[in-house]
């Protein structure tokens, strides 16, 4: 199905009164703290965050999965469901692709369905931590990193091949996660299990084309659970190092061990210039993929914080990070999971906003903690939901997207058309 | 100092147009949804929270001690410094104090003193994680666990003095935290430890007044290194059981293992009628004991969610829990620190009340989790910081409360009349 | 296949004078502090361990799965492998099913193939966490929890086939794991579920055959990351108590939040009488489900020595513990990761036997805890290897049995005898 | 006191027979494996640990400190304790100085006294996370991170009082370890903070002798709560590597966030050429400053293994690492407590040079972890004590250290030679 303007028109026409009231009186709050409201607005619907094609479906535990229904069941229904949060949102303007999973038959084609729903394709993700059918090797031991370099050739041509696939895509970076590791002391030499995912990472960026990125993602555990073989931001920004200048750190925020300061990590990534981009969601224990900003909003503003002050303090020449969710839905329908998401992950970008950055920063030269908390505070504490609905209705996007989709039974409707069986495919 | 009745006046009425504005939008806000500000600010006004003597100087870390000046000597400046909180807040009408550190000379003048402030005695807390000079026996290796039958009834005999002197001044309870446990594996027989620390309870609450509740802390490490003999809340739980009806359980915000879901534990112990009171704080990483809400504000507002739930849905009889804060203050102004900790117990209490109770019992029964967050962050993301200046406006304090104190210089007067160089006993 | 005496009788010559030695010096060394060698191997040849049906292939993470090739396909194939391992190791002398993935056709007929294989059923565990095809309402939100109480039926009558089945074969005791639990915070209003869980339990023990014991297990996250219905042992035990006195809490070691003291809870359970048997494994960073002490092995030792201990000082009547493995496998050959699990608990308990409970308890009542250290480590540190073998000897099993299961080339042969396509059921 | 020659010489007659006889039967168990059992005792004689200063009196913890009586009150008796370890042990042939709380006032006599004892001085120790009486400027606000850069330089001054110090003594290497970090989020601009903190590490780099290194420590908590400004080894890894050659990382085995593959790190510091050294001590929850190997013996052992292939692959020019101890002793005597811990790094050596690297390598290139585990696994349960034995006797050190210094009481005559109220200087 596609949210048609008519749908968004009428929904908007009923709620306008109340945003205007509600954005009308946030105006005159920021005014008088000298800020514009109108022009914040302009700055948080640039926002746009790339939606996970693998995202779209149920999402599954290692103990079971439970369909949704209605799941898109080719590349063409999930760039569908894309279109159909942008156009709600306003914010999910492009998508990120998981190879083999979604191969497209026609790129071109794919490529015109995208564009005429607003979306661009943002990094494309390799997939080394399962066996395809008819692959000639499997990656049960690892991929990048295998003893035998055979495996390794074969992983480092399959990243190729999805470096060639987003370029008929339009494209421009690849994320590489690796699930290689051992799930046992001894099982790996850590030494030479690093050297050679190195050894293979630069393999691959030697062939990188000289507009693309490439970004490494890190993890501690999950699925090899005694070491990865790229654990924390450390390896992960020197195997970036080591391959060069287009080679970047992305931090996916459930991809800790408990406890860590990710937003120290994002400052020193960026003052190095290292930040390629982000993995979007929340957790309470371990890579728990829930919804962003669920469970610990202010961590996900603090992370923001960072990222403002990084961009407008950007010494290290930094390109803008790529902004991505990374969740999967086990309870939620999917697609209401990623409206949630995108609400939040706006939010803190507009809450960092709103930070004083001249008085914090004098707090912090003065030594004055009490003082820049209450900064920091003002700033997540003030109600900037109608501030997003403004952003929103710039793009010509629901003032309410829940309410909206809701309202017009997406879901059953989606599950009309597609059947109650369907299986994305995902974790 | 003191806190005078024009400084608040003063103060308020250059904040007042302001105020009016914001709070007047908020009530309109909360009116479109049925909630009335006014009676929702009575409410808030109506919550005190008992500050800790031992949080009114500068807290210290085992690796060193930063004095902070003007720090109150003895008990008279310690109630003298609650009453500047509370005539700052309206919030802070109570006091814990701390045996033997704040031992009256004369019970009735002190109990006198702090009636004129407002306040009232909270639970006393005994202390045999130290020895005192002119001890007879060391705690060094535990108090009411002890293998030494003579050091557990020492500790038992110093916890029935800390009852007697809270009987002078007016308190009700008694709160026991135990420092007992084992550094080592094997140095304890855990299960003998926790046997005897049962009787020696079970001695202490045999005297307690029948007025009189008795709160058993819990915590998982620290002092002790390998096992606390009151880790969890399991364990509190048990022993408040055996020893009886008047004792329960006291959760410290800083006392679980990494991730620990604390408001279920809250919600579990008053289902059992077990939950004593608590000690407000936050950490991130141990019992850091920061400013309240000042790392996970979140969590804070869904203990309180389940605090409100707990008291509106009182079917175990649990009592009105006792409220503090435990916190210590390393490089802020403590009693700033302490303003603003009382600012967040206010403001997750405020959000509590917002939560639309019957339609999230709606989502829960239907099984719609992406519905029951939209009504549990939109509770959250409400500013109200108007409806909390309200509370203190129906109590006569100050507006802003940490502005205030710090336009009138409040810690450079206490430096006068204190001296720069005083220690308040405490950590 | 089978292992036949002949194998073992050819093996064990080879090895034979070796191990005399070994032991043979072992028996002196222990002498010395005036224990019995020979005795104790017949304490640890005792020991019998269940072997889960559902760890019998090739174990899988959310992120996929890796066949080992050769895996059991039905109960009989199962009960067959686990054979194997009892034959080589001699202390596998039982099997745990799952149900719905171990449902005897003839039970008769199973049972005495067990018999033959001397093999008892140890508990029988139920399945609610997964929907069975043709099921008729979906657990998806929930079982013995589910705010339906028509789910809640349907799951409590699943429990009370499985005590049917298990009645069958010869079982003594039910195992309940719940996956129930919220991955949102408000998706669960948790008195709510806490309290519905309770009733079901309720109404599964009030249909316990009388010499019947019911596990319950705790589990602080996933599949629920927000949390799980019965996150801890106080939760768990705090359920059993409520059933009855045949209901006991079960501990499975990756079950804890990070940094638990795990030997600290099985103390106080067993102190309470409320111990009711383990899930084996071992963990880095949640539950991994990793061999047996290839991570902690002085965690695993700590905790049998608060199990000797326990049943030498069983003041509350605890009764044996059931020993169950749970471990599942991504890398290694079940079976080999059997063999070490079975290898490293009868290990733990060797060495436990060996700790000087005198001299401990002396150490500990004079506050001695470098001598409490000495002891226990001195029992750690000790080769009990060769009392393995001898206990092995003693039950005519294999004094090197990972040695001899490859020089069988025993997975060979179930890839030639069952091809290698088959899947075991199983996560 | 001194232990003289006699009393070693005395106690190991009276247990040689013992010995040899365990010796003995070691000898033939290692001949059979094709090792040389006296020739890996000679291996592990050479292993010299330095003792710190700091960890000869009872250590503290914020919550209180209980004295052990006879604490060494002046430098001079500080070496002779440590004198008293070497004596025993033969493995603490090095102190590790703390200034200013160990500033000699004869450094010539000091290295005389040190020298006759056989020990060296290993790295000093700076400290800017306290202020000393007279201090002109405050580190309550940190040190080579302040924002006001006089503190900075009087803190990088220090840093070159303390190599000065080092230098008429004899030590070669600086350590590093830096409280400085923040407790509140927005307390730090935490680039700037870290910048600042490379200034001023390049600065004391730049004025360090040309034959002197630099020990740069990194900890994620703790005296700071939020963030510290060298939180994990890439951290620290990045600032040495832009001091420069001679700038290295120091690994605190208490300094991760829970669950942390240390030996990782280990490994990957080695594969660049950047670990310095380490401090030895075990911990349960955070930085617990315990006994070495009194929790996790298995990793003690797992990290071993990683430094001896690490320093038999030294590809990279790494040099010997520093090996010390830095435990905190709360209720143990610290000597005794400092005895165990020498013994269970010297085990952890031991085992790690028994294990067999080429059929370890066999097996990792063959994807074979459960071969590999029964490689680590067999050099961890073998019992090498009686291997420390003999290289104890190798430096005619006592057979059983513990044995000998409690049968000398030696605790007692210290507190007979410097009372009982002695304070040692340190946590």
């Amino acid at each position: 199905m596609k949210i048609e303007a008519h749908h968004i028109q009428g929904h908007n026409a009923r709620m306008m009164e109340r945003h205007r009231e509600d954005f009308g009186f946030l105006q005159h709050q920021l005014g008088r703290r000298g800020l514009d409201a109108a022009e914040l607005a302009g700055q948080v619907a640039g926002l746009q965050v790339a939606i996970p094609s693998w995202a779209l479906g149920a999402g599954g535990t290692r103990f079971g999965r439970f369909s949704i229904g209605g799941e898109p069941g080719s590349l063409e229904q999930k760039i569908e469901d894309v279109g159909l949060l942008h156009a709600l949102t306003g914010s999910a303007g492009a998508i990120s692709l998981h190879i083999p999973w979604d191969i497209p038959a026609d790129a071109a084609a794919v490529k015109a369905q995208a564009s005429a729903l607003g979306l661009r394709f943002d990094a494309v993700n390799s997939n080394t931590f399962q066996d395809q059918r008819g692959q000639a090797l499997s990656y049960k031991f690892g991929s990048l990193c295998h003893a035998d370099s055979a495996v390794r050739e074969q992983a480092v041509e399959h990243n190729l091949e999805v470096i060639r696939i987003g370029q008929a895509l339009g494209s421009k970076s690849i994320t590489v996660w690796l699930a290689d590791g051992a799930s046992f002391p001894g099982q790996h030499n850590m030494r030479r299990a690093l050297q050679r995912t190195l050894d293979s990472l630069q393999h691959i960026y030697s062939q990188l084309p000289g507009d693309w990125k490439m970004y490494i993602e890190y993890k501690p555990c999950e699925p090899s659970f005694y070491s990865m073989v790229i654990p924390d931001w450390g390896t992960s920004c020197l195997l970036a190092s080591e391959c060069g200048d287009r080679a970047y750190s992305l931090v996916d925020l459930g991809h800790h061990l408990p406890n860590t300061n990710i937003e120290q990590a994002v400052a020193t990534l960026m003052m190095r210039g290292k930040l390629g981009g982000f993995h979007f969601n929340d957790s309470k224990y371990g890579d728990d993929d829930l919804t962003v900003g669920c469970i610990k909003p202010y961590q996900l503003f603090l992370i923001f914080n960072e990222l403002v002050y990084g961009m407008n303090n950007n010494t290290a020449g930094n390109p803008p990070p790529a902004w991505m969710i990374d969740a999967s839905h086990n309870v939620k329908d999917p697609l209401e999971d990623l409206i949630q998401s995108l609400e939040a992950v706006r939010l803190a970008y507009a809450q960092a906003l709103l930070v004083d950055a001249a008085a914090l920063e004098e707090a912090q030269e003065n030594n004055d903690p009490a003082r820049a908390q209450e900064i920091l505070q003002d700033a997540f504490r003030t109600d900037l939901r109608p501030l997003l609905g403004e952003a929103r209705l710039l793009s010509g996007a629901a003032l309410n997207p829940l309410g909206l989709y809701r309202s017009l039974g997406v879901r059953n409707r989606l599950i009309g058309e597609r059947g109650r069986a369907t299986v994305a495919t995902g974790l």
